[in-house]
């Protein structure tokens, strides 16, 4: 059994084997949103706030932030972006970043033990991040590719993992705070994804003992109805160990995955969290002779609770 | 590798290891069901008709047809039944009956191979229902609990299993006739449910080598949003090893499950099926800020194509 244990000021959120999946918002990351990019580069960061807000309202217990924007001062909107959101939520953040001073300048102003996303198996950038991740006392995001690229060989992916861990103990950082991203890939692009990430998952979790995450919507890109592949997706990634991903909590559905499989793996004691989220929701057997998907359509709610992982 | 094959008069469906989920539909059952199960014993089977109808149309592969309706006749209704159903569309049937007799009428008017639903592990049972299989070379469902009753422990259900499918082959029938169902228990009430039940599925398919089936909706009863939960269950049995179920197509939450986890599994190349059923819908990922649920809330649609299981 392997604890990661990542907090805020007030909060501590524990991944783990034998406990309920870490979901870790993805929403805050300028990638691809042309508006909350600008917005960002000139000062305004009223949409971050707003995003902090709802994603933890939906059920995040963590926040991933990024604030890569091209030609923009990473480190100082990175640095104000994390102050932000701790000024708006308790939950502990992921400080996402591939530039190494944007990460030093996040970790600067945060309080709490952060998880900083991520290193690689590169040995430049294992140099540079791993000595700021063992300053802060943070935990680490380790991706599986390296100086050759990604293999989509899991088992070579598993080396770079392997690699990492022992490199992060050389610089005193233990096995429990490293999460291994084992790398999705668009099933659309390469039919094998899935297959290759859950025989990684259960080499990472038997063998090298260490909790995961991963970005979860690369799986679905480039198809369409994405978020009913990410959700099966996620299911067949926790049974195979993943205890965390980074993914979007204002997605009823993928939410309802993941809940749902942690009432399948009893991480859900008398699927109490479960009853509690979904109980307005009304009885999902529709009436005799129901057209396809009325069940299904009718009638969610997210009742915005927080739950608090421990 | 094994493939247990069922036909009607004009096709042909296979369940088997390395092959898209068969989904057989478990609308047409007058258990719990007033009005149809009322209708069915007046001799009035329009609502069986538009079930079977509505059922093929939302994708299932075979259908599940049971009569079991207290003090009526239930042979004559099931052999009715099955004609009927095979006079209005061209999926293999499984014929459900607690009454060897009922199974009788229903094997004897039946086109094709048959899926008989069901024998147990009590001897009178097998030496009951086991002459009538090998009479019409049909296919059995074997549920693994016995004159002890149905055990929690996933190794006792296993062993009874073993016994069903060795007195099957006394009588002629082979392991690839026998559709293991290992017995779904409400997670709300026993929460290792699906822990045991995944356990059960890897001996089934690994020791045994069985195909394997059971009744999805079980998993949720008694719990709010319950597609939600079978949904999960689908598709955790099926990174088990399930190969098949009886559950609800007119479910769109559940039909997506089990086709999100067939690309999962690499079972439906270049995500084809996938795509044609679901390209109609819009991009999965909301608009910036979106709603809590918004995402997946909006224009669902279910093509009703049908779809060849092969």
């Amino acid at each position: 059994m392997t604890d990661t244990i990542i907090s805020s000021a007030t909060r501590e959120v524990v991944i783990g084997f034998d406990r309920p999946f870490v979901m870790i918002g993805e929403r805050i990351n300028p990638t691809g949103r042309k508006i909350l990019a600008a917005e960002m580069a000139a000062g305004d960061f009223s949409r971050v706030e707003a995003d902090a807000r709802a994603q933890v309202a939906a059920g995040a217990h963590m926040l991933d932030v990024n604030a890569g924007i091209p030609l923009a001062d990473e480190p100082a909107i990175l640095a104000k972006s994390v102050q932000l959101v701790q000024s708006v939520t308790d939950v502990p953040l992921s400080i996402d970043s591939s530039i190494v001073a944007a990460l030093a300048a996040g970790l600067a102003v945060y309080k709490g033990k952060a998880l900083v996303n991520s290193v690689t198996g590169e040995d430049e950038r294992l140099e540079s991040v791993l000595p700021l991740v063992k300053k802060y006392g943070a935990a680490v995001v380790a991706i599986s590719n390296d100086e050759t690229g990604i293999s989509e060989d899991p088992d070579v992916r598993f080396e770079v993992a392997k690699k990492i861990v022992h490199r992060a103990a050389d610089h005193g950082i233990p096995a429990s705070d490293v999460v291994v991203d084992p790398l999705v890939m668009p099933i659309g692009a390469i039919n094998k994804a899935c297959v290759q990430v859950t025989h990684l998952l259960r080499r990472l979790r038997n063998e090298l003992k260490v909790n995961t995450t991963c970005g979860a919507s690369n799986i679905s890109f480039g198809l369409p109805a994405r978020e009913g592949i990410t959700a099966a997706f996620l299911i067949s990634a926790m049974g195979a160990g993943m205890t965390s991903a980074i993914m979007n909590p204002l997605h009823t559905e993928i939410v309802r995955a993941i809940m749902g499989a942690d009432v399948m793996m009893g991480h859900d004691p008398d699927c109490m969290r479960w009853i509690r989220r979904f109980r307005e929701t009304p009885p999902a057997q529709g009436p005799a002779g129901a057209a396809p998907g009325e069940g299904a359509a009718r009638g969610r709610r997210e009742g915005g609770h927080r739950r608090r992982v421990s």
